[in-house]
């Protein structure tokens, strides 16, 4: 197991909720065409402002996963 | 449209509820003396600790607006 | 006052319900033995995926506390 | 003159032409209502893609002025 | 349109003309494969040197597009 | 009190005395137009050489205040 | 040859005997789907202890290669 | 001897009398219950301002000692 | 089990054969007193040099362990 | 060839004309001492502004170059 | 005047009085072989620890000088 | 000897075998030239690839060395 070798994607998901709805989003999306996601890291933290409020969260994410053999 | 100029600022938001609401406080805040807000970016998230429990969040932020003509 | 000394530790809490509460678990953790803690910052954000989805948030923060004389 | 005051404010210019013209329209922009800029230093430098063509760059940059006295 | 999800992807383009042509070079190439980008980031920009000149400019770039549901 | 916003400034300040004089001077400047100043983080120091000797030091810092309501 | 394109792909690669077979591991995998790679650029390096001793080391690396016209 | 290993800790010091005075009082502070330090690292540099002037000097910084066998 | 807090030591560990042999040097060391350990992450990588040769490597890593409830 | 030793220096080109020959001026300036010149990486981009406008760029970069045996 | 090449160079200067003396010793020893030598700036701040008191302080600085022509 | 002055210098190793035969040629060449050198700090690793394997390491390091009076 120890020699496994994992790709790292970058994603940014949004959501007009919050953080976590924003990376959830994203690690969803993902999950269509990409199988064995094991770990995200946060690498960013943005949003959109409309009329003076936070319109919605943008939050950039590396995703591992893990390549089959 | 593509020839705007933005100018950014710096905030620090806080707020015992979270750190979307911590942020929400500072956007709102600027509301009142900054039009065409446009977007936002978290550059730190910080707290207070009081009784060994999280007292309140402090989400930093930079805020890009729209410098009118 | 001015002259307290201060000690930063650095811990990963986590949680599945979102990033304050990984972030409450490691400072209530904390309470258990450190006295006088003051304040944290962020350092990482981090989680695991199972199953196509978000299975746990786990975020790593310093805590400051002060030294007592 | 070794004990000037400077400030520092955050600009991002844009253009479709290229990147010294992003960052002369926020320079340019800036002189409307700031006096005695001295400097600036590029943080950062993105941009727009439409059509698989870019856009417009946008150049961020800090620029500083001597505060009267 | 706030629940959009993005890819990020990075690349590296060269011209031996200057920065902006590197960049333009390597979205142009990516447009054949790459639907709906939307913006890039520069992160690093490098050349190489031959005879005591600059040969080529190679500008890394990140770039963002929409992932179609 | 935790709902408090914060602005944060960024000041270059300079003395031939030394980084502390660099600081209070940019401090003491800023006093002038804002109040409320609460804290401040360095966040560069240069300086200027002439005659193989420092003539001065130039010290960057953020000052934030607190936004009243 | 100067106005190549390159797409960099960020891959973890890991084993238990040390940085280098870690690195090694992970462009090995890579070769069975990417041609052209050039170049890589170490990003990181973890790795997982167990019985208080280093199980397998943990090398995130950006690998760049050549896209094909 | 090259077979030591150090533990690192880091401290904030405060001091109004300058930065020097900071490190100065956390090493003091820190030498009360550690043996065998050997060196520091400044991490960081911040500040508290009342009514207009630096209260205090807050230096963060890594502290290195020798763990004995 | 995702409730599990951790805390990260940072340690220098040194050896005049390579990387990985500091690394286990401040692992080997660190399990005299630590338990629970499970991950490392590198934060730097240093060395002596004698007589124009490298004497020893001095690797800076964080480790990570369990806190026990 | 693989065995080859590269040295790398920083210096700072500046031109009213904009970035590239800024770039170009301080390589053309090194190439009157140094031999083999390879790549650069920029660094840094900052400029100096005169009555309201960009009056020249200044370009930080790193220069490698081969040390012949 | 604005086509001036810059050449950095980094010192480490070392001190029992203090950050500036640090700084000024490493200047003064460089103005023994360099002229023309216009800015400094500070990358890192250390320092040594004897018997729980600070022996002497460790400044790394930047130094910027002319080319002549 | 608290106070020395150190030069840095900047060099690129590269060898098939490895990341500390890399740093080890880099360390040797400088000998030829450079005396007194004290200590190194990598800030830097990458490689080539050829064939789907690496051909070999670059390691990127910092070299101090003691400025004699």
């Amino acid at each position: 197991m120890s020699d496994h070798v994992y790709k790292l994607i970058e994603l940014t998901g949004s959501s007009p909720k919050g953080i976590e709805a924003a990376i959830e989003n994203a690690v969803a999306r993902a999950a269509k065409s990409v199988r064995n996601m094991r770990w995200f890291e946060v690498t960013g933290t943005r949003g959109h402002i409309e009329n003076g409020k936070v319109a919605h969260y943008q939050v950039t994410l590396k995703v591992g996963f893990t390549l089959e053999d």
